[in-house]
C-alpha cells in the first residue's frame, strides 16, 4: 500500500498509513477561549487520553493544563501530526517550522484560502504545496476539521469513540465528518477511519479511495464529495475501489444553489451532475441524497445478513393506521409485500384475535408487542417462500408505554431479542427493526435502552419505515448487481 | 348547520354539534385492568375533569375510584355520549339500553366488524345502524378511537391538551387520530375537535366535511381517509369544504399492499388512487404523503404570515457542509434560492469574517447563531426584491453545545426571536425556524426549552430542510391557485 511510487506522483512523500497512527499531536493557535476549534481539539485529544498533546500558542504559557509552546520547534517532544487554527497569512512561516521538526502530516482548520475566491489566496495554497512537497509531509485541508481515528485515539470531536469499527468515512465537509460518527454511534456504526479533506489541496478524495480499497480495517467505504479536481483519476479511483469494497458517496450540491454553496464552502467547482450519477451507476456505488440516508444505507450493509437480493418481505407490527402507512411507504419506495395464501392467513387467523387486526402482509394485531405473539408470526412468515426478510415496527410514543404496558427492557426488549434471533436463525432470513422514537423527552429513555439493546444485539435499527425502505432498496439493488453469488461483505 | 334536514338523510337525528359537547359519558366494558383502552378513557377523562364519568361493567363495583355501574340504564345521571369495549356480539343489547337512556351517540372502539370481512358482521352492522336511527343517536366508527374535544374535555389519550386550536381533524385511524395532536403539540398545533371514525358505519367523512366547513371554530380542515363509501356525496363535500378553508389531506392505501391492508383496517375498499389525487387537485385541497408532512403543512398554515405566494427564499445558518445540503434540500423540493447580487454579497462581506463564510444565498457563517449577526444578515436579505421569506436553520448537536456557546435561553433563544420579529416586521417577509433535534438526550433539553420558546413567540418550526421545503412548496402552491388575492386564512 505505498503510494510513493505511483507513476502520476513521484515525489517522495509519507504513505497515508504513517498518517493515521501518529504519537505526538501539536495543536496551532491553540488558546483557552471557550470558542474555538483549536480549544476543542485539545479538550477532546485529552479528554481521549491521546499520547502527546502540545499546544502551540506564543500569547499563552498554558492551555487546559498543558504546557503552551511559543512556537512549534520549541516542543521537546517528537511531533508527527500538527493541527493548524492561525490565520491564512502566518502558515508559511509555520510550514518551515514543520519541515524542521520532521513531521509527517498538517492538517489546516484554517479557512480562508481558495474557496474565498481570492487570486492571491490561490497563489498562497500553491506555495504552500510547494514547502509541504520540499519538506516531506502531507497537508489535510484546508478548511477541514482533519483525522478521527479511534484506534490511534486521535480525536477532533468531543465524546468520540475509541471503538473502531470497518467503516471509513471520507468527507469534504468537516461538518458532515463530525455529525455522521456522532449521529450513528447509538445504532451501532463504528470507524477505521474518518478523513475531512476540505478544499484537498493535497490529500484528496482519490487518493483516500486508493488507501481505503485496500485498507485492511476498512470494509465499507463512505464519501461526502462536492467537487472532484481531477476528474479521470477519480474514476478510476472509484472502479478500483467498488469492486472490492461497497462504496456508499453522497454528492453534495446538486442543485444550482447547492453548486454555488460548494463553490463559496471548499472552492469545488462541481462537475455535471449527470456524469457523476452516470460513474457511479457504472462502478456500482450507491447513491444516497443526504446523512441521514448514508447512515441507514451504512446500517443495512453493515448489521443485515443475509443481504437479501430480493425487494419481497413481511411486515408486522401493532396499529392499523401506522400498518397502512408503513405498507404504502415500503411499497412507494420499491420494497414489495406479498400477500400471503388463503392456507397461511388461517394459520395466522388461528394465533391471533381476529378482532382489530390485519391478517393478510401487513400483519397488525395489538399482540404483536408480546414476545410470544412476535415469534409466532416470525416463524410462520419466515416458512413462507418467495419472503427475504422480516420486518418489525413499533412506534415509542407516549401512549406506548401505558396501555399496552411499558416497553421495558424486561418484559419486552431482552425476550424480543431472543425470540427474534431465534426466528432469523430458524429461517435463514434477516429480521429489520423500524423503531419510531418520541419527539421529545417523554417515552425517550425507554427508546434509547431498546435501541441499544437491539444494535448490542446485531440487529439494524431504522428510525422510520420509509427510512428502512429507501435504504433497503438501494443496498438490494447494489448486492443484486454484483458479479459474485456470494455477499461481497463476506468475502 | 342543521344537518337533520338535508335532502338525503330525512330521519331526525341529532346534529353533530351537540355530539361535540356532551356533559355526561359513560364507558361501557371499562375495567381496571391496565391493558385496556376503556381504561385509558376513564383514566383520561379522569385526568381531564371531564364533568361526568360512569364506567359500565357488571363486574365490578368501581372502576379507577369512581363507581361503576352493571348497565347503562343503572346509571342515576344523564348520559350523552357512551364509549364502547365490549366485544361486538353483544352490542344490540346496549344499543337498546342507548335507546331508553336517551343518548345522542355512541362510540365504538370495539372492531371486530366488517373490516373482518366477515357476512354476518356486516350485517350486524346494518342492525347497529337500524337502531341508531330508530333511537334517535349516532354512531362514531366502529373501530375508532372516537373524539377529542379540548374545549368540552372530551378526551381519549393521557396528556391531551385542554387549550382548543383552530385545526380540526377527521381520521379513518385511531392510531392517527392519536398520534397527530400528540406529535404536534409542541411545535404549537391546537385543535378544534379531532374525530376517529373508523368503519364510517354513521357518521362519515363527508358529513363531517360538510359539518367543518362550517364549524366557526375551525379554520383548517386535516384529514386522513382510507376508504370513501358515497364518492358523488364525498366530491360534492370536498369542493364546498375546500373553496371555504385549507383542506390537508392523506390517502392510505395508495398502494397494492396499502390498499389491502385498509380493507383489513376499516372494510375500505380504496377508489382508485388517480381519481382521489384529480379529485384533490380539481378541489384545491393539499394532499400529504404522511403524517408528519401533515404536520409540516399544518404548522405551515397556522403560522406563516404572510404565507408566501413564491418559491424564492434566503437561507441563512452555520454550517458549510449543512449549508449545501439545506440548499439542495431546498431546490430539490421545488424552492429557489436567488442568487444575490454583487453589491449584496460586499454589503454581507463588509459585516461577517470572510474566512470560512459563503455569501452567496445560502449565507453561511458560525457567527449565525449570535443574535446580532442573525439581526444584520435578516436586514441585509429583507431588502433583497424578490425574496419572500428568510429560512434560518439550526441544528442541535451535541458539538453545538460546546465551542460555539451553550444555545440557552438567555443567551441565544430569547435575543434571536427579537430580532427575528423585528426583521419580520420590517421585511414584511415571513421568518421560518429549521431547527434540526439532536437524536437522543444530550442537547435535548436545549432543543425542547428553544423549541418552545420560538413556537411561543408564534414562529414555524420544523425539523428539517427537506421537511420545511416540502411543506412550503404545497402550501405556496395552493396560495397561489386561490382565487381570493388576499390571504384566504385571514378572511
Amino acid at each position: 500500500m505505498d503510494t510513493r511510487n505511483r507513476p502520476e506522483e513521484p515525489e517522495i512523500k509519507p504513505m497515508l498509513d504513517e498518517i493515521f497512527c501518529p504519537q505526538g499531536v501539536a495543536v496551532v493557535g491553540a488558546s483557552p477561549l471557550n470558542l474555538s476549534f483549536a480549544e476543542l481539539v485539545v479538550h477532546s485529544l485529552k479528554e481521549a487520553k491521546f499520547p502527546a498533546v502540545f499546544p502551540v500558542n506564543p500569547k499563552y504559557k498554558e492551555v487546559l493544563g498543558l504546557p503552551c509552546y511559543p512556537s512549534l520547534t520549541d516542543i521537546p517532544g517528537a511531533v508527527d501530526h500538527v493541527i493548524v487554527s492561525i490565520p491564512a497569512e502566518s502558515v508559511l512561516k509555520l510550514l518551515d517550522d514543520c519541515t524542521a521538526k520532521r513531521v509527517k502530516s498538517v492538517h489546516f482548520f484554517t479557512a480562508g484560502f481558495g474557496e474565498t475566491g481570492d487570486a492571491g489566496k490561490e497563489e498562497l495554497e500553491r506555495a504552500m504545496l510547494a514547502k509541504a512537497k520540499a519538506g516531506g509531509f502531507r497537508i489535510i485541508g484546508p478548511n477541514c476539521v482533519g483525522l478521527y481515528v479511534p484506534k490511534s485515539r486521535l480525536v477532533n470531536s468531543l465524546n468520540s469513540s475509541l471503538e473502531p469499527g470497518p467503516i471509513a468515512f471520507i468527507s469534504q465537509s468537516g461538518g458532515h465528518a463530525q455529525d455522521l460518527p456522532d449521529r450513528s454511534r447509538a445504532r451501532g456504526l463504528q470507524f477505521s477511519k474518518v478523513v475531512s479533506y476540505g478544499n484537498a489541496l493535497d490529500v484528496n478524495e482519490s487518493e483516500l479511495l486508493d488507501y481505503f480499497s485496500r485498507d485492511s480495517e476498512t470494509e465499507i467505504i463512505a464519501a461526502y464529495i462536492e467537487g472532484v479536481k481531477d476528474g479521470k483519476r477519480f474514476m478510476r479511483a472509484m472502479a478500483e475501489t467498488a469492486i472490492q469494497k461497497p462504496v456508499v458517496i453522497y454528492k453534495g450540491g446538486r442543485t444550482e444553489a447547492g453548486r454555488r454553496a460548494t463553490y463559496g464552502h471548499t472552492a469545488s467547482l462541481t462537475s455535471s451532475v449527470a456524469i457523476f450519477d452516470a460513474l457511479c451507476r457504472q462502478v456500482k456505488a450507491i447513491q444516497v441524497n443526504d446523512l441521514d440516508e448514508m447512515i441507514d444505507v451504512l446500517i443495512a450493509l453493515r448489521f443485515i445478513r443475509p443481504l437479501p437480493r430480493d425487494a419481497k418481505a413481511a411486515l408486522m407490527g401493532a396499529g392499523g393506521g401506522p400498518s397502512v402507512l408503513a405498507s404504502d411507504e415500503m411499497e412507494k419506495e420499491g420494497l414489495r409485500l406479498p400477500c400471503l395464501s388463503p392456507a397461511v392467513q388461517t394459520e395466522l387467523k388461528q394465533s391471533f384475535p381476529v378482532a382489530g387486526s390485519i391478517f393478510i402482509n401487513p400483519l397488525d394485531t395489538l399482540n404483536l408487542i408480546v414476545p410470544e405473539a412476535i415469534s409466532t408470526a416470525m416463524q410462520v412468515f419466515g416458512r413462507v417462500p418467495g419472503i427475504h426478510m422480516l420486518i418489525y415496527h413499533l412506534g415509542f410514543h407516549p401512549l406506548s408505554n401505558w396501555g399496552w404496558g411499558r416497553l421495558s427492557l424486561e418484559n419486552f426488549v431482552n425476550p424480543a431479542i431472543g425470540v427474534m434471533k431465534e426466528a432469523q436463525r430458524k429461517a435463514g432470513k434477516p429480521v429489520l427493526l423500524a423503531l419510531r422514537p418520541p419527539q421529545g423527552l417523554e417515552g425517550m429513555a425507554e427508546f434509547l435502552a431498546a435501541q441499544q439493546a437491539f444494535v448490542k444485539a446485531g440487529f439494524p435499527v431504522f428510525y422510520s419505515m420509509r427510512q428502512l425502505a429507501r435504504a433497503m432498496v438501494r443496498v438490494i439493488a447494489w448486492n443484486k448487481s454484483c458479479p459474485d453469488s456470494s455477499d461481497p461483505l463476506k468475502k
